[in-house]
């Protein structure tokens, strides 16, 4: 079990109050959970939270990114949360908590998971959340609208240790599923597919931002595996050369 | 649902921290409960709570009580909170979180239950405990024997609206599945997307029948909805004319 929790990162993206770090890094520490990352904070929030007094050796180890790209690059299942009433205008495949943890506790055995929360203010943003294969919404009421970042990390996780027995089920020898594509790779897939299209004279420069968004979310759904990941970037990188579109800058 | 919870009384007993009393009455409003007493507050703390900015009517709604018995006067059911690892000389049936709030909440339907959360540094002493029923365990880690209180809070409020189909869950747009590709689409795509590996240079001559395969089969492992298909056959449509691959006799 700790073994699975391992697999676990913990992203804040964008944090704001060092407060809020060091109480997600608390409730990691209690349920169990080690690796935190965060991107962008708020510097002085950061080095506030680290230098805290009673701050764990967790929050010491916590890594930190400049992009939510690098900072899931190795996980091969990648997370958002949100709250209910939060975002109208959402994308993405939502789950239940209950049901999204189910689905991660199974990705956990094997290889790592990314879990993101947003800033404080303004939760994850478009762009952030495109990086992600579903979304797992907190039941809180759609009128409250908001959720104290400490508190949700903790309810989340909370979910993730819940009942723990029953996760410590056979691991049923058989058929080896082929392995998942690392975010790092789908990532890798998404650019140079842009590269392309942008060579063909599919994008629009005003609409560019919207097409990556469209394009990164379409590329996840298509929750490819290691092997098709490697096909796809084969014959995109073919198309690509052909198009006299180097991509050397993404490699 | 509401009815049920408006049954629940969240009671505090000698909070220290403001923020903490003002963490759990947010919690209290994410999960919809609504009655929050405080049991000898550390006077500065509720009253720097209750005024703080953003304060919600909820806090302004807590009732105040000098004594456990008194605030739980009007309850039938009493249970106490505690975290793993914490109290070893407990002397009450301890519960599971969930099983505990299972019995909450069938308890919730017949009448007022009160919840009791200790003071941040040493949780309830043993005379708040022995107003008790019993006592239920949030599952942290042994090694961590703490707990923040709004965090606290809110894992056991989770617990407790766990499963329900809240109003939220009802109401919530939940993103449609979309319809998947009819096979007849899914066939285009592969024929389009030969073509443009034709033209990049990518399909070798003698393997021709091989490659058609191949890509035939990830493409349909892709599984992809109606939406997506339209997307990569608009994409590759521009790749083919770009590259001056004609594909109308696909069409």
């Amino acid at each position: 079990m700790t073994g699975n929790l391992d697999n676990l990162r913990v992203v804040l993206v964008a944090a704001r109050n060092p407060l809020n770090i060091g109480a997600a890094a608390r409730a990691m520490s209690n349920f169990g959970v080690r690796r935190l990352r965060v991107v962008n904070p708020y510097e002085v929030a950061f080095r506030e939270a680290r230098s805290a007094v009673g701050a764990s050796g967790l929050l010491a180890k916590a890594e930190q990114y400049e992009s939510v790209a690098e900072a899931i690059a190795d996980c091969k299942l990648v997370v958002g949360t949100t709250v209910a009433g939060a975002r109208r205008d959402l994308q993405h495949r939502l789950q239940r908590l209950d049901e999204g943890a189910r689905a991660i506790k199974r990705q956990l055995k094997t290889g790592p998971v990314a879990l993101l929360f947003g800033s404080e203010r303004f939760g994850l943003s478009n762009q952030e959340l495109s990086h992600c294969h579903w979304v797992m919404r907190i039941p809180t009421r759609e009128e409250h609208g908001s959720m104290n970042l400490g508190q949700a990390v903790a309810v989340c996780l909370y979910e993730l240790v819940r009942g723990k027995k029953t996760a410590a089920a056979k691991t049923a020898p058989g058929k080896k599923e082929n392995a998942s594509a690392t975010s790092g790779d789908v990532e890798r897939l998404t650019q140079v597919l842009l590269k392309v299209l942008d060579a063909s004279g599919y994008v629009k420069p005003r609409a560019a931002a919207a097409t990556e968004e469209n394009l990164r979310r379409m590329v996840r759904r298509m929750e490819l595996n290691a092997n098709d990941t490697d096909m796809w970037l084969g014959m995109l990188r073919q198309m690509a050369w052909k198009l006299g579109a180097t991509e050397k800058d993404h490699e």
